[in-house]
Protein backbone atom coordinates (compact mmCIF):
# COMPACT_ATOMS: atom_id res chain seq x y z
CA UNK A 1 0.00 0.00 0.00
CA UNK A 2 1.30 3.39 -1.08
CA UNK A 3 1.45 6.12 1.56
CA UNK A 4 -1.14 8.07 0.20
CA UNK A 5 -4.44 7.01 -1.81
CA UNK A 6 -6.57 8.51 -4.49
CA UNK A 7 -9.86 9.37 -2.42
CA UNK A 8 -13.05 8.08 -2.44
CA UNK A 9 -15.75 10.43 -2.91
CA UNK A 10 -18.53 9.46 -0.48
CA UNK A 11 -19.56 12.55 1.20
CA UNK A 12 -22.51 11.59 4.26
CA UNK A 13 -24.69 14.34 5.55
CA UNK A 14 -26.02 14.44 9.27
CA UNK A 15 -28.23 16.82 10.88
CA UNK A 16 -27.58 19.03 13.87
CA UNK A 17 -30.21 20.60 15.90
CA UNK A 18 -28.84 23.28 17.45
CA UNK A 19 -29.00 22.51 21.73
CA UNK A 20 -30.18 25.75 24.00
CA UNK A 21 -26.82 23.71 26.32
CA UNK A 22 -24.79 24.26 23.22
CA UNK A 23 -24.97 28.33 23.13
CA UNK A 24 -22.73 30.27 25.64
CA UNK A 25 -23.21 34.15 26.70
CA UNK A 26 -22.30 35.60 23.46
CA UNK A 27 -25.89 34.06 22.62
CA UNK A 28 -24.46 31.75 19.61
CA UNK A 29 -22.80 28.26 19.62
CA UNK A 30 -19.75 28.11 21.63
CA UNK A 31 -16.83 27.35 19.39
CA UNK A 32 -15.58 24.22 21.23
CA UNK A 33 -19.64 22.63 20.62
CA UNK A 34 -18.89 21.81 17.09
CA UNK A 35 -16.30 19.57 17.87
CA UNK A 36 -18.49 16.62 18.95
CA UNK A 37 -20.62 17.88 15.71
CA UNK A 38 -17.31 16.64 13.45
CA UNK A 39 -17.82 13.76 15.51
CA UNK A 40 -21.20 13.45 14.72
CA UNK A 41 -20.49 13.31 10.95
CA UNK A 42 -18.04 10.89 11.36
CA UNK A 43 -20.00 8.12 12.84
CA UNK A 44 -22.58 8.77 10.27
CA UNK A 45 -19.96 8.42 7.66
CA UNK A 46 -18.95 5.64 9.05
CA UNK A 47 -22.33 3.80 9.63
CA UNK A 48 -23.17 4.58 5.94
CA UNK A 49 -19.89 2.95 5.12
CA UNK A 50 -20.97 -0.03 6.43
CA UNK A 51 -19.02 -0.09 9.85
CA UNK A 52 -19.90 1.92 12.82
CA UNK A 53 -17.24 2.81 15.08
CA UNK A 54 -18.87 1.06 17.81
CA UNK A 55 -18.61 -2.14 15.72
CA UNK A 56 -14.73 -0.98 15.01
CA UNK A 57 -14.44 -0.48 18.78
CA UNK A 58 -15.07 -3.93 19.34
CA UNK A 59 -13.25 -5.42 17.54
CA UNK A 60 -10.26 -3.87 19.71
CA UNK A 61 -9.77 -0.82 18.07
CA UNK A 62 -9.66 3.12 18.26
CA UNK A 63 -9.21 5.76 15.51
CA UNK A 64 -8.32 8.16 18.16
CA UNK A 65 -7.97 11.96 17.49
CA UNK A 66 -4.31 13.22 16.95
CA UNK A 67 -5.36 16.65 15.39
CA UNK A 68 -8.07 19.04 15.05
CA UNK A 69 -8.75 21.66 12.99
CA UNK A 70 -11.69 24.78 12.63
CA UNK A 71 -12.33 27.81 10.99
CA UNK A 72 -15.38 29.29 12.13
CA UNK A 73 -16.87 31.47 9.43
CA UNK A 74 -20.57 32.35 10.55
CA UNK A 75 -22.54 31.34 13.81
CA UNK A 76 -24.88 28.99 14.21
CA UNK A 77 -27.78 29.94 16.83
CA UNK A 78 -30.18 27.58 19.37
CA UNK A 79 -32.86 25.87 17.37
CA UNK A 80 -31.17 26.11 14.33
CA UNK A 81 -30.84 22.95 12.14
CA UNK A 82 -27.22 22.61 10.38
CA UNK A 83 -25.79 20.16 8.38
CA UNK A 84 -22.67 18.54 9.22
CA UNK A 85 -20.76 17.04 5.68
CA UNK A 86 -18.08 14.56 5.93
CA UNK A 87 -15.40 12.90 3.62
CA UNK A 88 -12.37 11.47 3.91
CA UNK A 89 -9.45 13.99 3.41
CA UNK A 90 -6.51 11.74 3.58
CA UNK A 91 -5.54 8.34 3.97
CA UNK A 92 -1.89 7.04 5.08
CA UNK A 93 -0.82 3.45 6.04
CA UNK A 94 -1.40 4.59 10.32
CA UNK A 95 -3.48 7.59 9.56
CA UNK A 96 -6.35 9.12 8.30
CA UNK A 97 -8.14 12.90 7.76
CA UNK A 98 -11.57 12.85 7.93
CA UNK A 99 -12.78 16.49 6.81
CA UNK A 100 -16.17 18.71 7.73
CA UNK A 101 -18.29 21.74 6.62
CA UNK A 102 -20.73 22.79 8.74
CA UNK A 103 -23.58 24.47 6.84
CA UNK A 104 -26.49 26.63 7.52
CA UNK A 105 -30.63 25.36 6.46
CA UNK A 106 -30.20 28.37 3.81
CA UNK A 107 -26.71 26.75 2.55
CA UNK A 108 -24.44 28.81 4.17
CA UNK A 109 -20.94 27.61 5.48
CA UNK A 110 -20.91 28.34 9.08
CA UNK A 111 -17.70 25.66 9.60
CA UNK A 112 -14.95 23.85 8.25
CA UNK A 113 -12.97 21.37 9.86
CA UNK A 114 -10.35 18.50 9.94
CA UNK A 115 -9.74 15.53 12.27
CA UNK A 116 -6.64 13.00 12.00
CA UNK A 117 -6.58 10.35 13.26
CA UNK A 118 -4.30 6.93 14.17
CA UNK A 119 -5.79 3.39 14.86
CA UNK A 120 -4.73 2.20 18.31
CA UNK A 121 -5.39 -1.25 20.20
CA UNK A 122 -7.73 -0.59 23.03
CA UNK A 123 -4.19 -1.07 24.95
CA UNK A 124 -3.28 2.46 23.49
CA UNK A 125 -0.41 0.63 20.45
CA UNK A 126 -0.50 2.22 17.20
CA UNK A 127 -0.99 0.18 14.54
CA UNK A 128 -1.96 -0.01 10.85
CA UNK A 129 -5.21 0.60 9.74
CA UNK A 130 -6.79 -2.63 9.80
CA UNK A 131 -8.11 -4.42 6.36
CA UNK A 132 -11.87 -3.56 7.94
CA UNK A 133 -11.47 -0.04 7.90
CA UNK A 134 -9.54 0.59 4.13
CA UNK A 135 -12.57 -1.78 3.06
CA UNK A 136 -14.74 1.18 4.79
CA UNK A 137 -12.88 3.48 2.92
CA UNK A 138 -13.00 1.97 -0.28
CA UNK A 139 -9.43 1.75 -1.34
CA UNK A 140 -7.77 -1.65 -2.69
CA UNK A 141 -4.62 -2.86 -2.02
CA UNK B 1 -24.90 -2.19 59.96
CA UNK B 2 -27.97 -0.63 60.71
CA UNK B 3 -29.84 0.40 57.53
CA UNK B 4 -28.88 4.14 59.02
CA UNK B 5 -26.28 5.78 60.34
CA UNK B 6 -25.59 9.37 62.21
CA UNK B 7 -23.94 10.97 59.96
CA UNK B 8 -20.08 13.01 60.30
CA UNK B 9 -19.94 16.27 59.65
CA UNK B 10 -17.12 16.52 57.56
CA UNK B 11 -18.14 19.37 55.04
CA UNK B 12 -15.00 19.55 52.16
CA UNK B 13 -14.84 23.12 50.10
CA UNK B 14 -14.19 23.68 46.58
CA UNK B 15 -13.21 26.77 44.48
CA UNK B 16 -15.08 26.63 41.04
CA UNK B 17 -13.73 29.19 38.69
CA UNK B 18 -16.95 29.47 35.81
CA UNK B 19 -15.85 29.20 32.09
CA UNK B 20 -17.20 30.83 29.33
CA UNK B 21 -17.60 27.25 28.03
CA UNK B 22 -20.42 26.94 30.66
CA UNK B 23 -22.63 29.85 30.07
CA UNK B 24 -25.41 29.89 27.52
CA UNK B 25 -27.42 32.18 25.45
CA UNK B 26 -29.47 33.81 28.66
CA UNK B 27 -25.60 34.68 29.86
CA UNK B 28 -25.38 32.77 32.93
CA UNK B 29 -24.26 29.38 33.48
CA UNK B 30 -26.57 26.21 31.42
CA UNK B 31 -28.60 24.26 34.15
CA UNK B 32 -26.74 21.19 33.38
CA UNK B 33 -23.22 22.60 34.26
CA UNK B 34 -23.78 22.48 37.86
CA UNK B 35 -23.85 19.12 37.62
CA UNK B 36 -20.32 18.51 37.13
CA UNK B 37 -19.80 21.23 39.99
CA UNK B 38 -21.30 18.56 42.12
CA UNK B 39 -19.16 16.16 40.73
CA UNK B 40 -15.92 18.06 41.68
CA UNK B 41 -17.12 18.34 44.94
CA UNK B 42 -17.48 14.63 45.62
CA UNK B 43 -14.31 14.04 44.32
CA UNK B 44 -12.82 16.36 46.70
CA UNK B 45 -14.65 15.48 49.50
CA UNK B 46 -13.35 11.74 48.33
CA UNK B 47 -10.16 12.86 48.42
CA UNK B 48 -10.04 15.06 51.67
CA UNK B 49 -11.40 11.77 53.43
CA UNK B 50 -8.46 10.02 52.01
CA UNK B 51 -9.31 7.73 49.48
CA UNK B 52 -9.84 9.39 46.25
CA UNK B 53 -12.46 8.35 43.18
CA UNK B 54 -9.78 7.36 41.22
CA UNK B 55 -8.31 4.94 43.88
CA UNK B 56 -11.55 3.22 44.50
CA UNK B 57 -12.21 2.52 41.18
CA UNK B 58 -9.15 1.12 40.60
CA UNK B 59 -10.20 -1.60 43.61
CA UNK B 60 -12.66 -2.31 41.00
CA UNK B 61 -15.66 -0.24 42.28
CA UNK B 62 -18.15 2.60 40.84
CA UNK B 63 -20.18 4.88 42.50
CA UNK B 64 -22.80 5.20 40.27
CA UNK B 65 -25.60 7.91 40.30
CA UNK B 66 -29.06 7.24 40.42
CA UNK B 67 -30.57 10.02 41.25
CA UNK B 68 -30.05 13.77 40.93
CA UNK B 69 -31.45 16.92 42.02
CA UNK B 70 -30.90 20.66 42.13
CA UNK B 71 -32.90 23.29 42.98
CA UNK B 72 -31.45 26.61 41.23
CA UNK B 73 -32.25 30.15 43.35
CA UNK B 74 -29.63 32.50 41.84
CA UNK B 75 -27.24 32.57 38.42
CA UNK B 76 -23.65 32.37 38.48
CA UNK B 77 -21.81 34.06 35.78
CA UNK B 78 -18.87 33.96 33.72
CA UNK B 79 -15.70 34.59 35.63
CA UNK B 80 -17.40 34.70 39.24
CA UNK B 81 -15.68 32.36 41.62
CA UNK B 82 -17.77 30.06 43.34
CA UNK B 83 -17.74 27.20 46.56
CA UNK B 84 -18.88 23.77 46.25
CA UNK B 85 -20.11 22.68 49.96
CA UNK B 86 -19.97 18.90 50.04
CA UNK B 87 -20.86 16.40 52.88
CA UNK B 88 -22.67 12.95 53.36
CA UNK B 89 -26.36 13.28 53.84
CA UNK B 90 -27.02 9.81 54.25
CA UNK B 91 -25.72 6.04 54.29
CA UNK B 92 -27.21 2.94 53.71
CA UNK B 93 -25.89 -0.59 53.35
CA UNK B 94 -26.50 -0.35 49.64
CA UNK B 95 -26.23 3.31 48.99
CA UNK B 96 -25.30 6.88 50.09
CA UNK B 97 -26.48 10.22 49.71
CA UNK B 98 -24.54 13.41 49.00
CA UNK B 99 -25.38 16.56 49.20
CA UNK B 100 -24.25 19.67 47.91
CA UNK B 101 -24.63 23.68 48.51
CA UNK B 102 -22.67 26.25 45.61
CA UNK B 103 -22.56 29.70 46.87
CA UNK B 104 -21.09 33.21 45.10
CA UNK B 105 -17.74 34.83 46.60
CA UNK B 106 -20.03 37.28 48.66
CA UNK B 107 -21.86 33.97 50.37
CA UNK B 108 -24.83 33.43 48.83
CA UNK B 109 -26.58 30.14 48.21
CA UNK B 110 -26.92 29.95 44.44
CA UNK B 111 -27.83 26.17 43.90
CA UNK B 112 -28.53 23.33 46.35
CA UNK B 113 -28.75 19.95 45.32
CA UNK B 114 -27.79 16.09 46.14
CA UNK B 115 -26.99 12.89 44.55
CA UNK B 116 -27.73 9.34 45.63
CA UNK B 117 -25.28 6.34 44.55
CA UNK B 118 -25.10 2.77 44.88
CA UNK B 119 -21.87 1.06 44.91
CA UNK B 120 -21.42 -0.78 41.14
CA UNK B 121 -18.29 -3.70 40.52
CA UNK B 122 -16.52 -2.65 36.59
CA UNK B 123 -19.14 -5.43 35.40
CA UNK B 124 -22.29 -3.91 36.41
CA UNK B 125 -23.15 -5.55 39.77
CA UNK B 126 -24.42 -4.22 42.65
CA UNK B 127 -22.26 -4.59 46.13
CA UNK B 128 -22.26 -3.65 49.49
CA UNK B 129 -20.75 -0.42 50.14
CA UNK B 130 -16.73 -1.35 50.72
CA UNK B 131 -15.29 -1.42 53.94
CA UNK B 132 -12.65 1.29 52.52
CA UNK B 133 -15.52 3.31 51.66
CA UNK B 134 -17.02 2.99 55.14
CA UNK B 135 -14.08 4.10 56.55
CA UNK B 136 -14.14 6.99 54.76
CA UNK B 137 -17.43 7.71 55.51
CA UNK B 138 -15.58 7.52 58.98
CA UNK B 139 -18.77 5.19 60.15
CA UNK B 140 -17.97 2.65 62.37
CA UNK B 141 -19.83 -1.03 62.35
CA UNK C 1 -57.24 31.24 36.80
CA UNK C 2 -56.75 28.34 39.64
CA UNK C 3 -53.61 27.41 40.97
CA UNK C 4 -53.56 24.14 39.16
CA UNK C 5 -55.37 22.75 36.05
CA UNK C 6 -56.36 19.42 34.94
CA UNK C 7 -53.62 18.93 32.48
CA UNK C 8 -53.62 17.67 28.62
CA UNK C 9 -52.08 14.82 27.66
CA UNK C 10 -49.70 15.80 24.63
CA UNK C 11 -46.72 14.38 24.63
CA UNK C 12 -44.15 14.60 22.59
CA UNK C 13 -41.12 12.22 21.37
CA UNK C 14 -37.37 13.36 20.48
CA UNK C 15 -34.99 11.16 19.05
CA UNK C 16 -31.24 11.74 20.77
CA UNK C 17 -28.31 10.08 19.00
CA UNK C 18 -26.08 9.26 21.75
CA UNK C 19 -22.83 11.22 20.74
CA UNK C 20 -19.11 9.90 21.44
CA UNK C 21 -18.41 13.04 23.41
CA UNK C 22 -22.11 12.23 26.14
CA UNK C 23 -20.32 9.46 27.60
CA UNK C 24 -17.81 8.82 30.58
CA UNK C 25 -15.31 6.70 31.48
CA UNK C 26 -17.56 3.89 32.80
CA UNK C 27 -18.12 3.62 28.80
CA UNK C 28 -21.58 5.20 29.50
CA UNK C 29 -23.54 8.43 29.06
CA UNK C 30 -22.40 11.10 31.57
CA UNK C 31 -25.16 11.46 34.24
CA UNK C 32 -25.51 15.30 33.56
CA UNK C 33 -25.78 14.88 29.77
CA UNK C 34 -28.98 13.69 30.36
CA UNK C 35 -30.81 17.44 31.43
CA UNK C 36 -29.99 18.63 27.80
CA UNK C 37 -31.62 15.56 26.73
CA UNK C 38 -34.38 16.86 28.86
CA UNK C 39 -34.39 20.36 26.90
CA UNK C 40 -34.56 19.00 23.78
CA UNK C 41 -37.48 17.37 24.81
CA UNK C 42 -39.06 20.46 25.85
CA UNK C 43 -37.90 22.08 22.78
CA UNK C 44 -39.80 19.82 20.99
CA UNK C 45 -42.81 19.80 22.54
CA UNK C 46 -42.86 23.75 22.78
CA UNK C 47 -42.67 23.48 18.88
CA UNK C 48 -45.13 20.95 18.49
CA UNK C 49 -47.86 22.92 20.75
CA UNK C 50 -46.82 25.77 17.92
CA UNK C 51 -44.49 27.98 19.58
CA UNK C 52 -40.82 27.38 19.42
CA UNK C 53 -38.84 28.42 22.29
CA UNK C 54 -36.72 30.88 20.29
CA UNK C 55 -40.02 32.57 19.42
CA UNK C 56 -41.18 32.88 23.36
CA UNK C 57 -37.80 33.92 23.65
CA UNK C 58 -37.86 36.92 21.36
CA UNK C 59 -41.09 37.67 22.60
CA UNK C 60 -39.27 39.18 25.53
CA UNK C 61 -39.31 35.93 27.96
CA UNK C 62 -37.28 33.22 29.56
CA UNK C 63 -38.57 29.36 31.20
CA UNK C 64 -35.69 29.58 33.56
CA UNK C 65 -35.04 26.19 35.29
CA UNK C 66 -35.73 26.59 38.86
CA UNK C 67 -35.12 22.95 39.77
CA UNK C 68 -34.41 19.75 37.88
CA UNK C 69 -34.89 16.16 38.68
CA UNK C 70 -33.71 12.94 37.35
CA UNK C 71 -33.59 8.88 38.32
CA UNK C 72 -31.34 6.82 36.37
CA UNK C 73 -32.38 3.25 35.57
CA UNK C 74 -29.90 1.99 33.13
CA UNK C 75 -27.48 3.26 30.99
CA UNK C 76 -27.21 4.62 27.61
CA UNK C 77 -24.26 3.81 25.70
CA UNK C 78 -22.46 5.58 22.49
CA UNK C 79 -24.81 5.32 19.34
CA UNK C 80 -27.96 4.33 20.95
CA UNK C 81 -30.64 5.73 19.66
CA UNK C 82 -33.10 7.11 22.94
CA UNK C 83 -36.59 8.35 22.66
CA UNK C 84 -37.29 11.32 24.73
CA UNK C 85 -41.02 11.84 25.67
CA UNK C 86 -41.81 14.93 27.43
CA UNK C 87 -45.13 16.59 28.97
CA UNK C 88 -46.53 18.98 31.12
CA UNK C 89 -46.64 17.72 34.35
CA UNK C 90 -47.86 20.52 36.71
CA UNK C 91 -48.47 24.14 36.00
CA UNK C 92 -49.52 27.12 38.00
CA UNK C 93 -49.95 31.01 37.93
CA UNK C 94 -45.97 31.70 37.64
CA UNK C 95 -44.70 28.30 36.87
CA UNK C 96 -44.95 25.19 35.59
CA UNK C 97 -43.06 21.15 35.77
CA UNK C 98 -42.42 19.27 32.66
CA UNK C 99 -41.72 15.61 33.25
CA UNK C 100 -39.71 13.46 30.86
CA UNK C 101 -39.03 9.84 30.55
CA UNK C 102 -36.13 8.68 28.07
CA UNK C 103 -36.42 4.92 26.73
CA UNK C 104 -34.08 2.69 24.96
CA UNK C 105 -34.37 1.27 21.36
CA UNK C 106 -36.44 -1.99 22.78
CA UNK C 107 -38.40 0.10 25.16
CA UNK C 108 -36.65 -0.01 28.42
CA UNK C 109 -37.13 3.31 30.44
CA UNK C 110 -33.60 4.46 30.92
CA UNK C 111 -34.21 7.96 33.24
CA UNK C 112 -37.12 10.01 34.40
CA UNK C 113 -36.93 13.33 35.30
CA UNK C 114 -38.56 16.59 35.27
CA UNK C 115 -37.63 20.33 35.75
CA UNK C 116 -39.50 23.44 37.27
CA UNK C 117 -39.66 26.67 35.61
CA UNK C 118 -40.64 30.01 36.49
CA UNK C 119 -41.03 32.82 33.86
CA UNK C 120 -38.84 36.09 34.05
CA UNK C 121 -38.47 38.40 31.59
CA UNK C 122 -34.83 39.54 30.21
CA UNK C 123 -34.41 41.82 32.90
CA UNK C 124 -34.74 38.85 35.22
CA UNK C 125 -38.06 39.87 37.24
CA UNK C 126 -40.87 36.99 37.39
CA UNK C 127 -44.03 37.44 35.45
CA UNK C 128 -47.00 35.53 35.12
CA UNK C 129 -46.88 33.04 32.47
CA UNK C 130 -47.75 34.56 29.68
CA UNK C 131 -51.02 33.80 27.45
CA UNK C 132 -49.04 32.81 24.45
CA UNK C 133 -47.46 30.23 26.77
CA UNK C 134 -51.22 29.11 28.53
CA UNK C 135 -52.38 28.80 24.43
CA UNK C 136 -49.35 26.56 24.16
CA UNK C 137 -50.63 24.73 27.46
CA UNK C 138 -54.05 24.32 25.64
CA UNK C 139 -55.21 25.37 29.34
CA UNK C 140 -58.60 27.84 29.11
CA UNK C 141 -58.44 30.22 31.55
CA UNK D 1 0.84 50.09 13.77
CA UNK D 2 2.74 47.91 11.28
CA UNK D 3 0.99 44.06 10.63
CA UNK D 4 2.86 42.55 13.07
CA UNK D 5 4.56 43.33 16.28
CA UNK D 6 7.27 41.47 18.25
CA UNK D 7 5.81 39.69 20.63
CA UNK D 8 5.78 39.90 24.29
CA UNK D 9 7.49 36.88 26.27
CA UNK D 10 4.10 37.01 29.00
CA UNK D 11 3.51 33.54 29.77
CA UNK D 12 0.61 32.84 32.50
CA UNK D 13 0.18 29.39 33.88
CA UNK D 14 -3.53 27.99 35.00
CA UNK D 15 -3.98 24.71 36.91
CA UNK D 16 -6.85 22.38 35.91
CA UNK D 17 -7.90 19.42 37.62
CA UNK D 18 -9.35 17.01 35.40
CA UNK D 19 -13.57 16.42 35.86
CA UNK D 20 -14.94 13.16 35.37
CA UNK D 21 -17.68 14.66 33.07
CA UNK D 22 -14.57 15.53 30.70
CA UNK D 23 -13.58 12.09 30.47
CA UNK D 24 -15.19 9.83 27.37
CA UNK D 25 -15.84 5.79 27.08
CA UNK D 26 -11.83 5.44 26.04
CA UNK D 27 -11.91 6.35 29.78
CA UNK D 28 -9.27 9.68 28.81
CA UNK D 29 -10.17 13.05 28.21
CA UNK D 30 -12.54 13.71 25.13
CA UNK D 31 -10.55 15.71 22.62
CA UNK D 32 -12.59 18.32 22.38
CA UNK D 33 -12.60 19.34 26.28
CA UNK D 34 -9.42 20.94 25.84
CA UNK D 35 -10.85 23.67 24.25
CA UNK D 36 -12.70 25.14 27.04
CA UNK D 37 -9.68 24.51 28.73
CA UNK D 38 -8.00 26.91 26.13
CA UNK D 39 -10.18 29.09 27.19
CA UNK D 40 -9.32 29.25 31.00
CA UNK D 41 -6.04 29.81 30.01
CA UNK D 42 -6.68 32.89 27.68
CA UNK D 43 -8.78 34.26 30.44
CA UNK D 44 -6.31 33.82 33.02
CA UNK D 45 -3.56 35.29 30.39
CA UNK D 46 -5.91 38.11 30.25
CA UNK D 47 -6.47 38.78 34.06
CA UNK D 48 -2.68 38.24 34.85
CA UNK D 49 -2.46 41.25 31.76
CA UNK D 50 -4.76 43.87 34.04
CA UNK D 51 -7.99 43.38 31.92
CA UNK D 52 -10.54 40.28 32.23
CA UNK D 53 -12.51 39.22 29.65
CA UNK D 54 -15.31 40.29 31.33
CA UNK D 55 -14.47 43.62 31.64
CA UNK D 56 -13.20 43.64 28.11
CA UNK D 57 -17.10 42.44 27.03
CA UNK D 58 -18.08 45.14 29.38
CA UNK D 59 -16.89 48.01 26.90
CA UNK D 60 -19.16 46.19 24.71
CA UNK D 61 -16.61 44.03 22.44
CA UNK D 62 -16.07 40.50 22.14
CA UNK D 63 -12.73 38.80 21.12
CA UNK D 64 -14.71 35.77 19.00
CA UNK D 65 -12.64 33.03 17.88
CA UNK D 66 -12.10 32.79 14.12
CA UNK D 67 -10.17 29.56 14.46
CA UNK D 68 -8.71 27.06 16.65
CA UNK D 69 -6.38 24.50 15.99
CA UNK D 70 -5.48 21.20 18.47
CA UNK D 71 -2.63 18.19 18.70
CA UNK D 72 -2.62 15.96 21.05
CA UNK D 73 0.69 14.56 22.04
CA UNK D 74 -0.66 12.12 25.27
CA UNK D 75 -4.12 12.00 27.00
CA UNK D 76 -5.19 13.46 30.40
CA UNK D 77 -7.14 11.18 32.98
CA UNK D 78 -9.42 11.70 35.19
CA UNK D 79 -8.06 13.66 38.24
CA UNK D 80 -5.12 14.60 36.94
CA UNK D 81 -3.60 18.08 37.91
CA UNK D 82 -2.57 19.82 34.03
CA UNK D 83 -1.31 22.79 33.44
CA UNK D 84 -2.58 25.53 30.67
CA UNK D 85 0.58 27.87 29.28
CA UNK D 86 -0.57 30.63 27.46
CA UNK D 87 1.33 32.90 25.44
CA UNK D 88 0.57 35.74 22.75
CA UNK D 89 1.56 34.27 19.20
CA UNK D 90 0.87 36.70 17.35
CA UNK D 91 -0.75 40.08 17.01
CA UNK D 92 -2.17 42.33 13.86
CA UNK D 93 -4.11 45.31 13.55
CA UNK D 94 -7.53 43.13 13.78
CA UNK D 95 -6.42 40.22 14.99
CA UNK D 96 -4.57 38.03 17.64
CA UNK D 97 -3.30 34.26 17.80
CA UNK D 98 -3.09 32.69 21.61
CA UNK D 99 -0.61 29.84 22.11
CA UNK D 100 -1.20 26.76 24.35
CA UNK D 101 0.37 24.38 25.86
CA UNK D 102 -0.96 21.65 28.12
CA UNK D 103 1.25 19.83 30.17
CA UNK D 104 1.23 16.80 32.89
CA UNK D 105 1.66 16.91 36.30
CA UNK D 106 5.33 15.73 35.52
CA UNK D 107 5.72 18.16 32.67
CA UNK D 108 5.15 15.83 29.92
CA UNK D 109 3.30 17.70 27.12
CA UNK D 110 -0.10 16.79 26.26
CA UNK D 111 -1.66 18.96 24.16
CA UNK D 112 -0.40 22.02 22.26
CA UNK D 113 -2.93 24.25 20.08
CA UNK D 114 -3.80 28.03 19.62
CA UNK D 115 -6.85 30.13 18.73
CA UNK D 116 -6.99 33.18 16.29
CA UNK D 117 -9.29 35.92 17.85
CA UNK D 118 -10.85 39.24 15.74
CA UNK D 119 -12.80 41.70 17.85
CA UNK D 120 -16.35 42.10 17.31
CA UNK D 121 -18.55 44.81 18.91
CA UNK D 122 -21.71 43.13 20.68
CA UNK D 123 -23.61 44.24 17.29
CA UNK D 124 -21.83 41.67 15.35
CA UNK D 125 -19.33 44.61 13.80
CA UNK D 126 -15.60 43.56 13.39
CA UNK D 127 -13.12 46.50 14.88
CA UNK D 128 -9.39 47.20 14.98
CA UNK D 129 -8.18 46.01 18.24
CA UNK D 130 -9.36 48.24 21.08
CA UNK D 131 -6.38 50.59 22.57
CA UNK D 132 -7.55 48.59 26.10
CA UNK D 133 -6.13 45.71 24.47
CA UNK D 134 -3.55 46.63 22.74
CA UNK D 135 -2.24 48.00 26.66
CA UNK D 136 -3.00 44.44 27.88
CA UNK D 137 -0.80 42.92 25.00
CA UNK D 138 1.95 45.82 26.16
CA UNK D 139 2.65 46.95 22.61
CA UNK D 140 3.82 50.01 21.66
CA UNK D 141 2.11 52.47 19.57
Amino acid sequence: MSPTHPLPSRVSLSNVRVRYAETDAMGIVHHSRYIPWFEIGRSDWMREGGLTYDEFSRMGYYLTVVEVGARYLRPARYDDLVTVRTWLGEVKSRGLKIEYEITSASGETLVTGFTRHICITHAGKPVRLPQVLLDLLDIGE
